[in-house]
């Protein structure tokens, strides 16, 4: 069962700049970097509120490491903005298979590692009326990293 | 200051179909339905969990009124998906006026009304990265309508 907004993921062509633009715009700060290889993307995440399940919503700044990766593509595409959403959920696994039942097209067999170790998958966007949309189960971890 | 994802705003062709694919793919169920004339949309609020700051974050659906609305041409331009994003504050005047201070272009003079008797405003998105970014201040309200 899906319980809140995790993130919104935003696609940008210069993850400091779009990370200094939240800063000193809006006061957001950075909760966390990271480089996924796999999704081939450097990526920051803001935290911007907790969440009545126990999580947090969070902004996810993504620059891609590559002009071929997915978000690189979308980007030549698109151009900057945002790029998916995602709902956080305490059981990727079993909503990922429920959701392929009901005949949405669900991207990976087995969900891959995302964000602060969590475990991800993601919906096809013609099937969701243009959505690009996530599915994510927090690693645990404390609460705070800075 | 900004203190939650108040909403994703997400452009449809036929909100009565899109309400019904989230609520037959993830259980979100309607929490508020209204047509606002003067943003040229007819929407659904579908909320998804309570916030840290008291208030809460939603979807937000929207079909355009009119071809030639704002939703209606970014959606002849751009197909269903994501239009705007939305952050909560207890004070869109204040914090529009701040922002507008640090050269980001307020779309507004003054708040205008939004979902469920909000005050809103929006920021230009080629000035926040190619994000349609929308400042909300709740009205005071119960806190369930259904």
């Amino acid at each position: 069962m899906l319980t809140r907004i995790d993130h919104i993921g935003i696609a940008c062509t210069d993850l400091d700049a779009t990370v200094e633009f939240y800063r000193a715009t809006y006061g957001f700060e950075v909760f966390h970097t990271e480089v996924n290889e796999e999704q081939g993307v450097r990526e920051a995440m803001l935290k911007i509120n907790g969440t009545s399940d126990g999580g947090a919503s969070y902004l996810q700044l993504l620059q891609p490491l590559r002009d071929d990766s997915p978000v690189g593509k979308w980007l030549a595409k698109n151009g900057e903005g945002v790029h998916h959403i995602a709902f956080g959920t305490a059981d990727v696994d079993g909503d990922a298979e429920a959701i392929r039942d009901k005949g949405v097209r669900v991207l990976y067999d087995a969900p891959r590692t995302g964000s602060m170790g969590s475990r991800i998958t993601f919906l096809h966007p013609k099937d969701c009326h243009g959505v690009l949309t996530e599915l994510v189960t927090s690693a645990p971890r404390p609460a705070e990293e800075h």
